[in-house]
């Protein structure tokens, strides 16, 4: 066989398979669509236990990863993620418990019309369809995604990283027997056998079979993605995040949040990376803001007016140039920049963020007002942490990750957000004039 | 200048128009946001006002557009769909003043939470930015789209057809004025300068100025922009829309039902294209509702089953083949099957249908419920006429289009649907521990 025709051959597999798990899914889906949530709780329960029962299995095929990526010298960063420990199974499993103990959002009523003729025009809540997630190397997102989906409804097909693989496909598999075990569609979750990024590529084409895209990882992989779908995809870039200091901020609140949210978990998307004073309060909230900042540890980036006032009381800082104010750290630096106003923070924040949370820190509810309005971030923060943009603080009680998109969901993407509606209209024989 | 150079100075100029209408937009974005309705509500005031003092200006630039589309052979169909007579033009003017009176969706309370540790979390709709909108002949939808993404408080792009290049250059000409005269943003609103599909290109790659693209015209149009989009699109390729008799429908209920659904308005995509009806029945209900399609002029195209039924009662039919379940005539002709249970009609819908409009015509409320549920349609109809999704018809006041996608938006798509939300927390100093 020639090299070129190898090579068709290879390109018809990919694409084969990509429609193989495509159409397996979405008659999942229509499946799934219908079924009562005992039905779904009760698999979601034979898969918690399976996971307890499992550790062994577990920590063998993680134990190939491991090796395998030790082998291909990932820095030790990337094999911590990648490693499952007893605590993390256990945490994997109870993960699957409390979304059993959330309420089911399928079936909910959110909008009901009757109409001058008579008809019932109910919104109700429905699932997706198909949702495919893309994740890198932390295993425990095949349990945590398929968990998700599937209560929502969802069937999904998930494709996770190649250093994971062993370890995906051991979670994979305990998924398949729970849904087997309790009757419920085996193909309701599937694991992309490959990682091949071709037969990504070739998914990111099915829009008639797939309905929504979940990439979970670094900005390149994110990038990739939304580059080459042509399904909607749901996900957030970076997290460049700011906090604006008003004039009538309180000192002591100020230092608090600024503080909680630069270092509390500085490689999360909901850090901040730029600090904002507002001129006139720069000489009062400044130093002492700086001050527990490098108490911390944390590098302070500083345009020339922020500088020249911590210069004042001897705290050392470094120049930021016009790139530090659209960074993401993910890092305990922060940028300090001082304004003249309002709204030229507001202004600041629409033109170096990412549109994921920002906040200001004031005791007047005029201005903060004009800034929660006028930034346009997913989630906007008064007098608080832009530490609490997720799921599990919303209330949410888990979430699929965190959306900058302006499209059907932003902010945390939990159960209700994994779902669609449709309208259910009720008449009695009514006709069009 | 060679040939190549030629091209790459166009290639750039494309790309930097596209670039210039996307940041434009986008800087009148965020001061929509903010703007009161009345502020809003006066521009589309003044709008309406110079639509109708402008009747001459719009029917001579009309007929520029109508005396190129003879000489260029357009059809006599296409021409008409092109035509500003005084009373579209009214109407026009008349779209605009029903969209001032529909309420505001900006800055409405979706959702308020407080949690435990005394944040109050509120999900409020806001605008969602940047909208462009890709449509064909009809020059009104310039009009209408400029009004309704306006109101909702979203900048727009508008990309018309060619044919209707000089109209839509007069209408847009109004929008400008009215911005200007009441003090809003001129970029609100913004035709493109030229109908070259390379700068559409350019347009449809500017994912982080433009948020959101939607296409209104024939299917072709539709599935250029969304293979070609990195923008999320909110589309509806085609209505290949079922209706389903039960043996419990009524039968004076279903001919009637039916009728309208197939010949109201067949041209349009809420239109039934195919009829199904369970094997107890169809001996009962075939021949009355065939007798009342066929006055109506309608073609019917019939499995065997349902041809068998209707030749002993000297009703003429025409075979249909595997391909006509999934046509969508948008004529006067219609596909008839007899199915085994409703199940098979669930199945043949999720199958054949676009994910539309479907209905159930039953006096069985059990019946009626799993076909409802088990329907994967935009709109599912019990004991009405599909004709009814219609943004007008929902009570949304008006729509821009009807979604079939399952994300941000399904069905109709009105003011609330323009919009997008963000989260809005409020705090008194809390951090994360």
């Amino acid at each position: 066989m020639s090299t070129a025709s190898a090579n068709e051959t290879t390109a018809q597999d990919h694409a084969a398979l990509a429609v193989r798990l495509g159409r397996a899914a979405r008659e999942a889906a229509l499946q799934l669509a219908t079924l009562p949530t005992d039905r779904k709780n009760a698999a979601l329960a034979r898969l918690a236990e399976l996971i307890e029962q499992s550790g062994e299995a577990l920590a063998e095929a993680n134990a190939r990863d491991l090796a395998a990526g030790e082998a291909n010298g990932l820095s030790s960063a990337l094999l911590d993620r990648l490693r499952l420990t007893p605590e993390r199974i256990r945490q994997m499993s109870e993960g699957v418990r409390q979304i059993i103990s959330l309420p089911d959002p399928v079936g909910e009523e959110i909008e009901r019309t009757e109409r001058p003729n008579g008809l019932l025009i109910r919104r109700v809540r429905v699932p997706i369809g198909v949702i495919a997630v893309i994740f890198e190397s932390r295993p425990n997102v095949t349990i945590d995604c398929a968990a998700l989906c599937l209560k929502a409804g969802n069937a999904s097909i998930l494709r996770g990283g190649k250093e994971a693989f062993h370890s995906n496909t051991a979670l994979a598999a305990l998924v398949t027997r729970a849904l087997r075990e309790t009757g419920l569609p085996e193909n309701a979750v599937q694991l992309v056998p490959t990682t091949d990024r071709a037969v990504l590529n070739e998914l990111l084409k099915l829009d008639e079979l797939i309905h929504c895209i979940i990439p979970r990882g670094g900005e390149g992989l994110i990038r990739f993605v939304a580059e080459n779908s042509r399904i909607p995809v749901l996900k957030h870039y970076k997290g460049v995040c700011t906090l604006y200091l008003d004039p009538a901020a309180d000192p002591a609140m100020a230092t608090a949040v600024v503080v909680n949210a630069k270092t509390q978990r500085p490689s999360v998307c909901n850090a901040i990376e730029n600090l904002l004073v507002h001129r006139d309060a720069a000489e009062a909230l400044l130093p002492r803001v700086a001050t527990a900042l490098r108490d911390k540890g944390v590098e302070l980036r500083c345009d020339e007016a922020a500088a020249a006032i911590l210069a004042r009381h001897d705290i050392p800082t470094t120049p930021a140039t016009e790139a530090d104010w659209s960074t993401e750290y993910l890092d305990l630096i922060l940028a300090i920049k001082v304004v003249d106003s309002l709204d030229d923070a507001v202004a600041f924040v629409n033109t170096y963020g990412s549109g994921h949370s920002d906040g200001i820190i004031t005791a007047d509810a005029a201005a903060a007002e004009r800034f929660l309005n006028g930034v346009d971030s997913a989630a906007a923060f008064w007098n608080a942490s832009t530490r609490f943009n997720d799921g599990f603080e919303f209330g949410f009680g888990a979430e699929i990750g965190i959306s900058t998109d302006k499209l059907h969901a932003r902010g945390p993407v939990g159960l209700r957000e994994l779902c669609t509606y449709k309208f259910i209209v009720q008449g009695n024989g009514q006709i069009r004039g």
